[in-house]
């Protein structure tokens, strides 16, 4: 009998700061303020500019069986699905899995190429975590932001494991990891440093 | 002719949140809430009970020429000196250097064993900092702390090196390091992930 299940693990790249996007998203910004083109390329040149050198990191966060997110990361689009929107990754995303959207607006699954298939989720937090679960199988089950979904997430005590990748800007505002957590004790698993992030493993004790 | 001049380095240690202290400060709990016994235990575990693994970052905070620290971490009395409070740190402190204290209120140099004086600065931030500078030499002038005195310096402009201790614990509230300071860009000079702590240096950039 196999008991073994997978880890639910947050993955988010965050300033020096704690920020994961600046004030004033936009469909235009969707980082907003990010200290550079407001799609977050100071954020996230680590994985389109150093792929190579952070090849295991990115290769990490696309292993995820089943991936969970915010309304606000899936899209700009807000209330009902008026909009034909399907995400910001064009028509093969890279999660290849499926992936599970909160909203308060329901709508038929949304199946994408190359095997991601988008789910909306209108029951809460708790709800998409059994459904990604459940998909997931043994394998793990990815929160991937924005932070106001992983502090639901962590302040329900609902993580198993914290990635954080660190880059070395400061924003000063904007939208930050952690804000409204209780205190949680971690444990520091693993850490690499590469030219320009900072890559942090913690596990949620408690 | 020697031109080289000293760095103007921050230490700090903080928590994977980004706070120096909790919330509630008081002398008998000058970090406050701070998921420990209020006296930072949780914070300054990888200074205190693994000192060899840390030996090289501890050695390097000892090694400034100066150092500079806010009133509040000098010590609890607040006003004018009403009681004889030479810091937390006994007749011996730690520092072996001048020690530049910040407060609105005029005291002469107090000699301590050890080579320290502490030395009482009522003009404010930028005269802290070319006293201590003159002080250091050559040497690199250490801006101590708390997270309050660090910010000034950073909005300032001032610090050139940054360099954190995060420990693997989150508080949710107090005072944080980054705090009404507006955006800056920095170099990930080097990082080091100890088994209970991750040191990384940054540089100041803009």
């Amino acid at each position: 009998m196999n008991t073994r299940t997978g880890k639910v693990i947050v993955n988010q790249t965050i300033t020096a700061d704690g920020y994961s996007a600046g004030l004033d998203q936009t469909e235009e910004h969707p980082f907003g303020d990010d200290g550079g083109d407001g799609w977050g390329s100071s954020l996230h040149s680590w994985m389109f500019d150093a792929g190579e050198e952070n090849r295991a990191e990115v290769d990490q966060i696309n292993a995820a069986s089943a991936v969970i997110m915010g309304r606000n990361m899936f899209g700009p689009v807000r209330g009902e699905w008026d909009r034909q929107w399907n995400g910001w990754w064009g028509d093969n995303p890279p999660f290849h899995a499926p992936v599970f959207v909160l909203t308060n607006h329901a709508r038929e699954p949304q199946p994408m190429e190359g095997g991601t298939t988008y789910h909306f989720v209108t029951d809460g937090i708790e709800s998409a975590l059994k459904q990604a679960r459940a998909a997931a199988g043994d394998g793990d089950v990815s929160i991937h932001g924005g932070a106001t979904t992983i502090n639901q997430y962590l302040a329900a005590g609902l993580v198993d494991e914290l990635r954080l990748h660190i880059v070395p800007i400061t924003l000063g505002a904007g939208v930050r990891v952690f804000d409204g957590v209780p205190p949680r004790k971690l444990e520091q698993v693993t850490a690499r440093a590469a030219s320009t992030v900072l890559h942090v493993t913690y596990r949620v004790l408690a």
